[in-house]
């Protein structure tokens, strides 16, 4: 009997969880929060339509899901304009993301993206044996050209955008992208992450343009259509990049019941403009709350607001903590200096109470 | 504007499906099967303990599930008398495959498996870069010695066994299992596919040992539980080998619909007793058909049937093609000599009905 040994890359990786979830927190605490904020999740959820039609496949998932999410593939190239052939649906963009890493990136590549920018890419990256190289944010923004200029510099595979951006909350409006984009060095692939992008102001999404093989933009159910715990993002490319992910996906992996939640959900385009409201007023209570707690609100075109809380990063984990002790649950940026803030997903009226009540006590515990 | 480059693997890997799914075939055809026969899934359903859970569960869904998934964790834990350190849950059996070859598979390994098994292994495999090497079925059954005499020829590093079987039905008794187990190569792994287990007659499954590093097994919700489109698997093994998948897994790829689907089907112990009943009963039913129409069915441990037709696998080719014209979707072995078969899922009494009329006249045009 003789321990089977774990390929050379797997040895060196380590246990690594890109988050933390909150039901491991509130196991640790031995009770669950009050107000769940700190995962960008849609406490509005998803349109009662998606859920009813949820609810009806639950009937049917004895029958593994269509491996091609044909209905889901059509009606999402419908909405772009695009082809079907330029869509690809995935296990959430967590999951489309580990593909395009296995995809493009062979070990020892190199892939560029923002210091304290989305975990799970840096987590994939590893997991396939490749390098993180950072640019800092500049201003509290993802810095496109700093991003091209330094995948010029080290001849990156891959460069990371997520626009509008996750944990600051911060975008750039659509030319800024393209300019990137025309900036890239060649062979060079952009994933361009809009996981938020429902939320953010006109024009901030560049034109689609599927000619391009350099662009892979992702987008997901997850948050404006409030199906976190569905697992359904997509992918829009070029052809010949969509394609290549049939030679090495898992083409069963898709539930059935979130395929017919995802269809139903898209369809409801009137719910989902009463949850982009719901959202706009979350954010103006949430800038409001850090005035009058004497906090910059960073503007947010997503479905959560930064809060400068005006000194260190150890002040802010500090705050984080009173609040966690609170019953509230918030998250935080890992790195220097957005570290400094704290970060609050849109909720309703009544979670907002609660922060709005925790977030004062929190600020002098952690100022004593 | 160049295109990215796909890693060298991925460049020779073919645009392959592991199967081709039903809808796809009905939208080919332009008409829906009647019934349902080819994918081995449970036309009985989950328990509607679980249909409840997931339907209260799609108002959740707002929510990421546990990454952890804690509560089923410990849940099958409990029902294997185990640690919770020994059980992975992952996206289906399938996920957790590809995630198994990723871990343990170098590019170059060798993977020994039998010749006409489960082709989503053979598909990871390719997909990491190993290689597969076969041995044949014996007497219809996958051959353990075999197996084992092989991976030690090539220096296995991973060994793959069905049990019972897939596509045949057949089984071996644990104590054969065990061992092939004593008898695997130093370091070399063995997968235990044991997706079928709960229909094989007692003493199938080998006592558990998760002292045992070599040994992973593999269990399914799609199965007995009736679960396929929710995407639920997990494996069994050493703790060692338990943890290391966090270091590569998809950490947020669980459905949260699922994750409380499971959960309750695992705990309705009669529903599943009587589901085992029920495929025990169809699985007699198509033994009488087989019969009926002069063919061989193969005892089996499984909910499916598979009926040797008799003659070689260009007349097997035509009985299913018949079968799909007259609207029962089937499927049968790919590798000669299990391809001279057809394969049929336990399923209703209507269902099987449709088939009971279908079959003597698929033969009927088959022979022409």
């Amino acid at each position: 009997m003789k321990t089977p040994r774990q390929t050379r890359l797997a040895q060196t990786l380590p246990a690594s969880v890109p988050f933390v979830g909150p039901e491991t927190q509130e196991r640790k605490r031995g009770k669950v929060f009050a107000a769940r904020l700190g995962a960008n999740e849609s406490v509005f959820g998803p349109s009662p339509r998606a859920i009813n039609a949820m609810q009806k496949a639950a009937h049917d998932v004895w029958m593994y899901g269509d491996p091609e999410s044909y209905d889901l593939t059509h009606a999402l190239a419908k909405k772009h304009d695009v082809a079907p052939e330029n869509i690809l649906v995935g296990e959430g963009i967590d999951g489309i993301l580990g593909y395009t890493v296995r995809l493009f990136l062979e070990p020892g590549d190199t892939v560029v993206t923002s210091a304290g920018a989305y975990p799970t890419l840096n987590y994939h990256v590893a997991g396939f044996g490749g390098n993180i190289v950072t640019v800092p944010f500049t201003g509290d923004h993802e810095d496109p050209k700093a991003l091209v200029a330094k995948a010029h510099e080290v001849g990156a595979k891959i460069v990371y955008l997520a626009n509008p951006d996750n944990p600051m909350g911060t975008w750039h409006y659509g030319p800024m992208i393209d300019d990137m984009i025309a900036a890239l060095p060649k062979g060079c692939l952009l994933i361009l992450d809009e996981a938020y992008i429902e939320f953010a102001p006109q024009h901030t999404a560049p034109d689609l343009d599927v000619t391009n093989p350099q662009v892979l933009r992702m987008r997901t159910f997850s948050k404006a259509y409030g199906m976190a715990g569905a697992r359904v993002g997509y992918a829009i490319g070029h052809a010949e990049n969509i394609q290549a992910f049939n030679k090495i996906r898992n083409h069963f992996g898709m539930s059935r019941i979130s395929q017919a939640g995802a269809l139903e959900a898209l369809a409801d385009t009137t719910y989902l403009a009463e949850t982009l409201e719901k959202v706009a007023h979350a954010r103006e209570h949430l800038y409001q709350i850090a005035q009058d707690n004497g906090l910059t609100a960073l503007p947010s075109a997503t479905n959560f607001v930064t809060m400068d809380c005006g000194r260190d990063g150890a002040f802010a984990k500090r705050v984080l903590a009173e609040l966690l002790a609170r019953d509230i649950f918030v998250r935080m940026p890992f790195v220097a200096p957005q570290d400094r803030c704290i970060r609050i997903s849109a909720a309703s009226e009544a979670d907002l109470a609660l922060f709005a009540r925790a977030l004062p006590e929190a600020l002098q515990a952690a100022s004593r």
